[in-house]
Formats: structure tokens, C-alpha cells, sequence
């Protein structure tokens, strides 16, 4: 047995998640020491002006005027994203009441929704509890995961935009304090995350095993729609969030920068609040959503072996709570972490910036690499047997112990190569820069094959991950690998939500009219999120690989599949097919904003022909209705997406059965993961490539430039291009592959009884 | 038995393919009455001036400037891809030297090279010739393939650079006659081809048949070397040719189009000639290799599935030549479609050209389903056995029937989405065109959508013929589907060289500054040879999914493994790095295309700089530099992805093995069709997007344009874009996962013998 005791561990989980939830608040309480004079409690915190901090120099601290408008423009951008929540929200409910019952119902009938207990599967000898329970039990785990995930998103949407303005007015002070602001917000969300997620299911199972007892078979299977309801919300809130932002954020260009050449984020363009909005919403609540089912499905797919190892037939609760101490330690790590970044070093320099975000990374790696061996050894026995599709495997604990620091550092890895890939400071960026010379044509050619260049080395690293856990620890490596690349997520989420607060600074700093050198202190710290929202991408794709792959060994074991074999029909077109859905899936998405960012370029035109005086800026646009246009478009248009990835797996099981299902999930894994790298990477990298042409700080940067030369409206066409790659279908293609792949583990029982319909009858 | 006997067999094959030869020599010889006013002896066939025909009307016919000034640009045109071919054929004479005498080392060292007969593989009792013997007629097998490939190319090459002018003369008399000329040297193309393909198979067996008498298991072994000679030499054919023409395009388009305001083809244009011998060298030499490969492909493909069935060890010569006889039958089927267009309806509108073309495939697919139906009643016994991944499975020979047909209607579903997604006439492309409204970017976005959504149809059609075959019949029934595919090979070529050629005519009318009538009678032949040159990709991806996954079959069985299962370490690693292949050779190529392309913007923008008369039309560009930097880059750049592709099965293999090895392929396989297929159909769309504007045949169309407005700007950037996709990259992917499969099937002895080194040392 483990040397930690039950009891133990059953304190210390909990407590670690308190930790963090009061770390988290703690950050939020010195971030709202910056105050915002604000007119009206819009942000339900009632707050009353001014600019407190008596602190050294600079750039009209005391303008109040300054001041009210940051806070009305925070308001704005703060209602329109919670109004836009809310309503997504309402959908969403819609389709949890939906899909809940179609859970019941389809695990409700494989045994005919019988009361009767049955003997356990792998268990043998015993009794585990009737189909119906876990029925039951399924459908509130994937309510639970569903409303977390929500939570989670809704969160850190709300700290984004209560930092935002905060920022801004901190960047009058220096780049540091900004610096500091911003990334405690990000931390807010990172820590609240991490914490809520670990509590939530370290509560359910706790509550589950009420009922189930000693079955914990029966416990383990049900809490894996936990992971379900988690991504089933991230995949609309990636898919409707990447539509919204991407639609502002294309019509607000091709209009205001291309057309009219007014700066970004200029208060005369119409479509400037819906695309700070759209920030909030996709890049921030999105991700959110995103990283949390990634977590929540790495812990179900390790739980769900575990409990079918020797660890759940032996009932080592602490052993079977491997994954979840993992997570604990990862919050006390990123604790530490954080520590390095808001209080051991200061950032004085705009150049100190990325560098020390990138080593966030790198000393969160470090210290959770001890982190995970102390883990290893404490909570796992020295010895112990896990299921391998129908064999058992011998395993030591430190096995357990390199499978998770594969991860951990594959992710390192990936995270560094996409800095590379997509960061002016390295010469991939600056030739796609260069290539501006001779046009757009030659741009978007050399951005797609860096997209495409910088897909080997995380695959490589993905694959040497894959081939080290899988051979150590079988299934359940591969799972602990990917929990290993999350374990920092609370890290990993605040400096990925750092760039859209970032961003959003900048907006605040332009639209309040505030001085150039504060916008150039805002641009400088969206530069650096530029990169870390790739890094956080590329790490989102990684896991998400991972996980996929460790709920793919699930859900073969639970639907009883004995080897999915390449040469046999039905896996081959399973697997042809499911490489083919990214494309299906990207083309959906594409095209949604393709068509919204036309209505928007319409309207914005039609606003700036019809309202007398506003490009002077003596009358002010309508904001709203391009709110609504990009509301509109995406809720309308993340239905079909949603419908193809949530179908898929339901079609694919029930009339073509568990085989061409395992192929569809093998299939739709491996290209997927590329589709999504490319596309993200390539979006980010024109995206810098233009912020390099603007910014001019090298010899080469200034040839290029300045801003409206012809060569940066070229890297403006690739940067627009990017956009819905890198922010709308890159992104979600992660949770496409991870939610088919959990939705079939959740329904393997029902597929293994009653699928492969249409080769019965045939 | 079969119903034909041996000997009828033995006739009726090489007639076949005699009457293929004499039919194209026909068509050779109208094409040739087509008189050419030619000051020397260009094209190595002595012909003297001029217009001999006397026809109804029209446009200074007997103009001998006009002809003279055709000939000399026709003259530049052919010496100048006949130089780049040779060239090229140098660097090829050297790799296939070095990698004849790897096959032959690696191939010998199975058994140490031991010349001692044993026991067969499969024909069990019998005694095989000895592995050294194999490894021998491999390597000659694999010259052999390699030089037909060459000599397929060349030969379509001078058939093209032939019949561009002539097709230009002809245009004068209206657009009915420049068609038939076009297309008849097309046809002399498609014929020649396919009957020399099948000619020198058929003798390379009979010849090996002399050593190897009874031993057919080790005949057909050998035999597949013909398939990976074939296929390697398309690959330099395909990449070289891609990265020599697009090179050449996009850097005339970028300066002569964008910046100098000049027509495509103007004759001030340094880079004209480049970009018409690239035509010549890139879409009629590279395709040509292409398809042989995929043709000699399938064929070894079956021929060796057959050979370790009851055909082989009942020797059973006609069945075990049915691939063959179908091959056969297609020639006949070809020759009769294409007097369909020749001779029994004649063009008189521009309108009629493109469903004139869809029509050949129509009927040419309806013709070959009654012949397969004809052979496989003559060719095959009721009923037989076929290898099944060691176990053995009854077929009867109308399930072979079945198996063929569905390969070849796949084709023409492939074909039919093809057109619809990139010809003009549909919504597709004009939706594409719309987009231009707003700029460049809204163009690529809506353009990579349409090509990840075109990607639909055709995997589905893929996936049913996959599935049906593979039910019905096993691999065979698969490598028999895409001999099935490309039964119809001779018509497919003909409308695909059709394309090229039409362009080259357009590009020599106007450089001889022909009348503008006379340029827009070879636009319209241009247009619809666009459509069918996207078909024609169509074609070649899909049979290259069908022929590699029959050749991976076949390489799954000689090399003994007895599942490729996902869920091995092994296996999976090899998916998912397989799946990568595509992007990291895409990436390869488009950046060279790229930077090739940057350097031909160079030297033209130097010319038009410094050579003073230049641009009013008084002096002559320096053609020959801009055909110096096409080729240099060419040859340069195609070694590198040429490497990753040999290459990477030899290190698959010998380092890990044949069941890593084996999940590469499968991952590149269902990857790289993706990979290829949308990016064929973006460039295609894109470029008769901006066709569409130009021509102007609709309100809609006339609303974009004209030629120089913004949109139609917009749309050339997409098409620039779309020019190394559509031709460079994506069609390269398709020899990509043919060859890697072939050269595994041939070392697939040696792995089993001596690979998956690391696994061994670990």
C-alpha cells in the first residue's frame, strides 16, 4: 500500500485547493487596490475613484477625466461580455437539459434500464451496482463538469475585464506595474481554475461513494462524464467565443485599418468594443473552458484505469487519488511560481518582459519535477499491476514518476518551440516579415509553410512522450502524461490570460485617448501575450493530444475492443474519415467568420457613411449593433461545428459500431493535432510579423516599415488571415479531438450493446 | 480455370497495347498536318512553312510573320524544357545508380546473399529461388520502372511542346479546331502512356518468367521494384517540375501583374519563357511520371497479392493477369471515348468545351464498367481463394466485378466534386470570388474553407470503395479498385495534358501578339483546362489512396506482420509522426517555391530596371537568366523533400521496425490525402476565381471586375497563393504515400530481417 495514509489524503487534497482558491483572491485583493473612478457600480463591485497610490513619476496620474473614461469604457466591454455569456449561457442550458437525457437514456438501456445489480466486469467475484445508477450517475457528473466549466469560463472573463482598465491605468506608473497588474489578473484565473476543478471532483467522488461503496468500478465510470460536460461547454465556448472575436476583429480591420487607415482599437470604429468584447469572451472564457476539460478528462482517463487496476480492485484510495495529488502539488508549485514573477524579480524594461514569462515556465517545470517525484513516492506503492487491454502490466512507482515528468516537460518543449515559431525576436517571423517585400501572395506562402515547419518537433516530443508512458505504464502513462503537462496549468493559464488582458489595456489606453507613451507601454506587453497565447495554444494542443489518446485506451477498454487493427475495413474507414473531420470542422468554422466578418464590414461601412461626422469623431458610433451582429452570428453559427463533433461519435457508434469508431477517434487524433498546431502558429506568426514591421527596432524591422508602408499592408492581409486560424479553428480543434473521444468513452457501454447497426443488417 | 486461355493471353495483351501505340502515332500524325512555319529544325522533325490547310474563315490565316514569330517562341519553349529535362535526368541517372545498388545491398543482405534456393513463403512444398536473385531482378525491375517514368515524361513533354503552337494556329480558324488540336495531342499523351506502361510490364515479366519458371512468388516479388522505380522518378518529376514552374509563375505574376501592370505572358516579361516551360516540365512531364507510377503501382500491387493466392500457386497465368487485362481493355475503352470528341461531335461554342470534357469521363467510365464486366466473366474462374493477412478468404469473379467498378465510379465522384469546387460555374468559386469584395484576406479565408470542405465528398467516396473492396476481396479487391481508378487512365491524361497544352497556346498568341480574338478563343481552352487539370489531381490523389493502401497491405504481408494495431506504442508513434510527413514536405516545398520565386522577382525587377527600352517594347529581356534561376533552384530544392521521402521508410524501418514502419504509412496515407486534396482545390478555385472576374460572363462576375480593380487584385493575390499549392505541394503529396508504401514493399524483407534496431538495443 501507499506510505501516505487514507486519511491523509484526504485532507491534503482538499487543503491544496484552498491554498489556491485563497491565493487566487489574494492576487484579485492587490489588483483592486488599483482603483478605477467609476461612475456607476457597473462592475457589482462598488468602488469610488481615485488613483490612491502615491507613487513615483509620471504620465497624468491625477487626470481624472482619464480615469472616468477608462472605467466607462471597462463598463462597456464588461456588459457586453457578460450579456454575451449570459446568453450563450442560455443555449448551452438548453443543450445540457438535451444531452443529459440522451446520456441517461442511451447508458439507461443497456440493460434495459434494469434496477438489478450485476457482477463487476474486472472485479470478479463481486457485485457492482445496476446500469441505471451509473446512467444516473453519468448524466450528474456531465451536469457538474458542464456547470464548472462554465463557472470557470464566466470567472476569468469577469477578472479579465476587471483588470483591463486597471492596467491601463497602471501603465501610466511604468511598464512594470502594468506588467504586475496584469499578471496577477491572469494568476486570479489560473489559481481559481485549478482549485475549483480539483475541489469539484475531488467532492463528487467523494459524494458518488456514498452511494456506490466498494463498487468502485461503477464510481470511477460514472465520474468520467465530469469530463464530458466539462469540454461539451468548452467546445462551444471555444467555437462561439472564436467567432465572435474573430468577426469584430476582421471587420473592425478590413475597415478601419485598410480602408479608412484609422489606428486599432481607435473609438471612431464602430466594431472596437465588440472586438475588445470578443477578447474577453473567446481568448479568455474559451480558453478557460478549454484547459479545464483538458484537466478534468486527464483525471477521469486516469481514474477510470486506475479503478479497473490493482489499485481500484485492491481499493487503495490513495493510490487510486494519484492523479488528483498531482494537481495539488501542481498548485503549490505554481504558488511558488507565481512568487518569482509578482514579487522576487521586477520588471523594469520592456525587454524583460518575455523572458519572464518564459521562465514562469520553465521554473514551474523544475520545481514540479521534484514535485512529482515526492508524489511518486509517497503515494503509489513500490510495485503494483495495471490493466493493459485485457493483460496486466507490472509497474514501479518511479515508472509512474518518469511518466509524468515526460509530460511535463514534452510540454516545456512544445511551449518553447512555438515561442520560437511564433515570436519576432527569431528569424522564422522575421522571414515571413521579410517575404512582405514582394506582397501578400509571398507572405501568406511563407507564414503557411511555417505553420506547417513548426508541426515536427512537437510531434516528435508528443510521440517520444507517447512511446516512453505507453510502454512504462501502459495506458494509464499516457494518462498521468498528460495530468503531468497540466499539472502547471494554473501557471500555464496566467500567463496565457495575461495577453488578452494585455490587449485589452491597449484598446482601453487608445479609446480613452491616453498618451502615446502608455500605448506604447501596453503594446509592448501585448506583443510578449502575442507569443504567450501561442505558447498557451501549443501546450492546449499537446495535452489535448495526450488526453485524447488516454480516453481513446479508455473507452477500447470499456467497450471491450480486443486491438483496433489498422487492416480491417471497418477501422480503416474510421480512421480516413475521422483524419478528415479537422478539414470538415475548419472549413465550418472559416467560413462563420468569413460570412460574419462581411456583415460587419457592411455595417461598419455603412456607420461611417451615414453618421455625419464621425470619422472627425464628432459623433459617436453605434457600438451595439455591432455588438449584436457578432453575437448573433455566433450563436447561430457555432450549431453546425458543435452538431458535426457531437454527433460524430453517436453516428459513428450506433450504425457503424465500436471499431470504425475507434478508427474515427485514432483518425481524427492524428490529424487533428496537426491541423491545429499549423494553424495556430501560423496565425500567431503573421500576426508578430506585422508587430515587428510596426514596432521597427531593428535595422531590418525598419526597412520594412513604417506603418501603411506596402509592405506592412501586406503583413496586415496575412495578419487578418491568421486570425480566424490561430483564434477560431486551430483552437478548437483541440476539444474536437478530446470530446469525441471522451463522449465515446461515456457511451462505449451503449455502443458495445447496441451499435454497428448497419452491418448487422447488412 | 479461367474461360480465356493462356495463350489468348499472351495475344491479346501486347495487342492491346500496340493498338494504343498506333492509335496515339495517329493522332500524332493529324496534329502534325498542322504546318508550323519553322526556320530550323526545332522540334527534330524537318517541317517547312506554312498553313496548308484552306479553311471557311478568319483572322489573317495566312499571316507567315505571325507563324514565324509562333515558331520561334514554340522553338524557345521545347529547347527549353528539353535542356531542363535533361538536367534533371543527370542528377535522376546518379540517383537511381545509388539507390539501384541499395535496393540490390539491402535486398542481397536478407540472406547474406547466399545463392541458395528455399522454401517458398507461401506455395508451401515448393523450392523459391534464392533472396540474392530477388534483390537482383528488383533492382533491374526498378531501373526498368524508373526509365519508362522518364521516358513517359519526356515523351508527353514533346508532344506538348509540340502541339502549343500548333493549338495557337489552329485558334485562328475558330475554337473548335485549336480543341481538337489540343486534345488530340493530349490523347497522343494519355495513349502513348498507358500503352507503354503496359507493354513494358507485360515483356519485364515474360523476361523474368525465363529465370524464375515456376517460382512466381519470387517473380512477382521482383516485379514490384517496376512500381517503385516508376514512383520515385515521378517524385523528382513532380517536385522539380512544381518548385521550376511555380517558381517561374509566381515571380512573373508579382512583378509583370502586380507592380508593372503588364497582361500574363506579355513578351517584355523576362520570366515568360520560364513560366511556359514550366507548364511543359511541371503539369505534363511531372503528371505524366505520376500517373505511370500510380498505374505501374497498383499493378505490382495486385500481381503480387495474386501471386501468394490461388492463382499463383495454381499458376494460373490469365487470372493471375487479369490487372492486365483490364489495362488492356481500358485502352480499348479510351480509344473509342475519345473518337467520341474527336470525331463524333464537333465544338462550336466556347460553352461546349468544358461539358465536352466531362463527357469523356462520363462515357469512358460507362464503356469500362461493361468491359470489366466482360473480363472479369472471361478472365477469371468462378470462383478462388485470395490471401487474407495469412488467413484465406472464397471470392467469386463477380466480386472482383464489384470491386474494380466501384474504384473506377469513386474516380468519377472524385472527379465530378473536383469540378464542382473549382470550376467557375458553380457557387463554390464564385462565393470565393464574392469575398474578394473586401480584400485579399477575406479571399484566402473563404478560399481554404472551400478546399477543407471539397475534401468531403471524396473521402467519403474513397472510404465506401475502400470498404467494399476490402470486404469483398481483401487487399487485392483494393489494389484492383485502383487499377479500376486508373483504368481510364489514356482518356484522364488526355484532358489533363489538355490543360498545359492550351495554356502554352494562349501564352504563344500573346507573345506573338495575336488578335485579342484569337486570345480569348485560348482563354476560354485555358479555363476549362484548369477545371480539368484540378480533376485530373483528383484522379491522381484518389487512386494514390486506393494504390498505397494496397500497397501497404502488401508490404504488411511480405513482411510478416499479423496486426497493425493503434493501440501498440510502436504502431501509434508511427501514425502520428506519419500523419506529420505531409506539412513537414509541404512546408519544404512551398518555402522553396517561395524562395525561389523571391529571387525570380529580383532578377525581373533588375531587368526592368536596367535594360532601357525594356517596358515600350524596344529591347529584348533576357529570357535565359530567368530559366537559369528556375532550374538552379529546382534542382536544388528537390532534394531535400526528396530525401525525406526515401529516406524516411529506410530509417522507419531499419531503426524501428516494420510495425512503426507500418503505422507511418497508415498515418501519412490518411493524412496526406487530406493535405492534398484541399490544397489542390484552394488553387484551383482561386485561380478560375480570378478568372471568373476577368472574364466578366456574368452581372455578378461584371460587378467584381474588371481586370484591375481592387477585387480582381485581390483574387491575383489568392491565385499567386494557390500556385505552389496546386501545384507543387499538393500534388507531390500523392507520390509522397505511393512511394513510401512501394519502397516499403520492396525492403520489407530486409526490415523483417534486420529492422527496429533502437527496439533491439534497448
Amino acid at each position: 500500500m501507499s506510505a501516505l495514509s487514507e486519511g491523509l489524503t484526504q485532507i491534503l487534497i482538499p487543503i491544496a485547493a484552498l491554498v489556491g482558491i485563497g491565493f487566487a483572491l489574494l492576487q484579485w485583493f492587490l489588483v483592486s487596490k488599483v482603483k478605477v473612478a467609476s461612475h456607476d457600480s457597473s462592475n457589482g463591485y462598488k468602488e469610488k475613484l481615485i488613483e490612491t497610490d502615491e507613487d513615483e513619476e509620471e504620465e497624468g496620474i491625477d487626470n481624472l477625466e482619464v480615469s472616468m473614461k477608462c472605467a466607462e469604457i471597462q463598463h462597456a466591454i464588461s456588459v457586453g461580455a457578460t450579456s454575451f455569456l449570459f446568453t450563450e449561457y442560455k443555449y448551452l442550458g438548453i443543450f445540457m437539459g438535451v444531452f443529459g437525457i440522451i446520456i441517461f437514456l442511451f447508458l439507461g438501456s443497456v440493460k434495459g434500464f434494469s434496477t438489478e445489480s450485476e457482477p463487476c466486469t474486472y472485479n470478479l467475484g463481486n457485485t457492482c451496482k445496476p446500469a441505471l445508477a451509473n446512467a444516473l450517475f453519468s448524466t450528474i457528473a456531465f451536469l457538474l463538469g458542464a456547470l464548472t466549466s462554465v463557472l470557470s469560463g464566466f470567472l476569468g472573463m469577469k477578472i479579465a475585464t476587471y483588470a483591463n482598465a486597471r492596467t491601463t491605468l497602471e501603465a501610466r506608473k511604468g511598464v512594470g506595474k502594468a506588467f504586475i497588474t496584469a499578471f496577477r489578473s491572469g494568476a486570479v484565473m489560473g489559481f481559481l481554475l485549478a482549485a475549483n476543478g480539483l475541489l469539484v471532483l475531488y467532492i463528487s467522488i467523494n459524494l458518488f461513494k456514498l452511494y456506490y461503496g466498494d463498487d468502485w468500478e461503477g464510481l470511477y465510470e460514472s465520474i468520467t462524464g465530469y469530463g464530458l460536460g466539462g469540454s461539451s461547454m468548452a467546445l462551444f465556448g471555444r467555437v462561439g467565443g472564436g467567432i465572435y472575436t474573430k468577426a469584430a476583429d476582421v471587420g473592425a480591420d478590413l475597415v478601419g485599418k485598410v480602408e479608412r487607415n484609422i489606428p486599432e482599437d481607435d473609438p471612431r470604429n464602430p466594431a472596437v468594443i465588440a472586438d475588445n468584447v470578443g477578447d474577453n469572451v473567446g481568448d479568455i472564457a474559451g480558453m478557460g473552458s478549454d484547459l479545464f476539460g483538458s484537466y478534468a478528462e486527464s483525471s477521469c482517463a486516469a481514474l477510470f484505469v486506475a479503478s479497473i487496476s490493482s489499485f481500484g480492485i485492491s481499493h487503495d484510495f490513495t493510490a487510486m487519488s494519484y492523479p488528483l495529488i498531482i494537481s495539488s502539488m501542481g498548485i503549490v508549485v505554481c504558488l511558488i511560481t507565481t512568487l518569482f514573477a509578482t514579487d522576487l524579480f521586477e520588471i523594469k524594461k520592456v525587454s524583460e518582459i518575455e523572458p519572464s514569462l518564459k521562465r514562469q515556465l520553465l521554473i514551474s517545470t523544475v520545481l514540479m519535477t521534484a514535485g512529482i517525484a515526492v508524489v511518486s513516492f509517497f503515494a503509489l506503492p513500490s510495485e503494483f499491476t495495471l490493466y493493459n487491454f485485457g493483460t496486466e502490466k507490472e509497474v514501479k512507482n518511479w515508472h509512474l514518476f518518469f511518466c509524468v515528468a515526460i509530460g511535463l516537460w514534452a510540454g516545456l518543449v512544445i511551449g518553447y518551440t512555438t515561442e520560437y515559431y511564433t515570436s519576432n525576436a527569431y528569424s522564422p517571423v522575421q522571414d515571413v516579415a521579410d517575404a512582405c517585400r514582394t506582397g501578400a501572395a509571398t507572405n501568406v506562402i511563407f507564414g503557411l509553410a511555417l505553420g506547417y515547419k513548426s508541426v515536427i518537433i512537437p510531434i516528435f516530443a508528443i510521440a517520444i512522450a507517447i512511446y516512453v508512458s505507453f510502454s512504462l505504464a501502459a495506458m494509464y502513462g499516457i494518462a498521468v502524461a498528460a495530468l503531468g503537462m497540466l499539472s502547471t496549468i494554473a501557471t500555464g493559464l496566467a500567463i496565457d490570460a495575461y495577453g488578452p488582458i494585455s490587449d485589452n489595456a491597449g484598446g482601453i489606453a487608445e479609446m480613452a485617448g491616453m498618451s502615446h507613451k502608455i500605448r506604447e507601454r501596453t503594446d509592448a506587453l501585448d506583443a510578449a501575450g502575442n507569443t504567450t497565447a501561442a505558447i498557451g495554444k501549443g501546450f492546449a494542443i499537446g495535452s489535448a493530444a495526450l488526453v485524447s489518446l488516454a480516453l481513446f485506451g479508455a473507452y477500447v477498454s470499456r467497450a471491450g475492443i480486443k486491438a483496433v487493427d489498422v487492416l480491417t475495413p471497418k477501422v480503416f474507414i474510421g480512421l480516413i474519415v475521422g483524419a478528415m473531420l479537422p478539414y470538415w470542422f475548419s472549413a465550418m468554422t472559416m467560413k462563420s467568420v468569413g460570412s460574419a466578418a462581411l456583415k460587419m464590414v457592411e455595417e461598419v461601412r455603412r456607420q461611417f457613411n451615414t453618421i455625419p461626422g464621425l470619422m472627425e469623431g464628432r459623433a459617436k458610433p453605434d457600438y451595439a449593433n455591432c455588438v449584436k451582429i457578432s453575437t448573433d452570428a455566433s450563436l447561430r453559427e457555432m450549431i453546425p461545428p458543435g452538431a458535426l463533433v457531437m454527433l460524430t461519435p453517436l453516428i459513428a457508434g450506433t450504425f457503424f459500431g465500436v471499431e470504425t469508431l475507434a478508427g474515427v477517434l485514432a483518425g481524427s487524433l492524428v490529424s487533428g493535432v496537426q491541423v491545429a498546431i499549423s494553424a495556430s502558429n501560423t496565425g500567431g506568426a503573421w500576426d508578430n510579423a506585422k508587430k515587428y514591421i510596426e514596432a521597427g527596432a531593428s535595422e531590418h524591422a525598419k526597412a520594412l516599415g513604417p506603418k501603411g508602408s506596402d509592405c506592412h499592408k501586406a503583413a496586415v492581409i496575412g495578419d487578418t488571415i491568421g486570425d480566424p486560424l490561430k483564434d477560431t479553428s486551430g483552437p478548437s480543434l483541440n476539444i474536437l479531438i478530446k470530446l469525441m473521444a471522451v463522449e465515446s468513452l461515456v457511451f462505449a457501454p451503449f455502443f458495445a450493446a447496441h451499435g454497428g447497426l448497419i452491418f448487422k443488417w447488412l
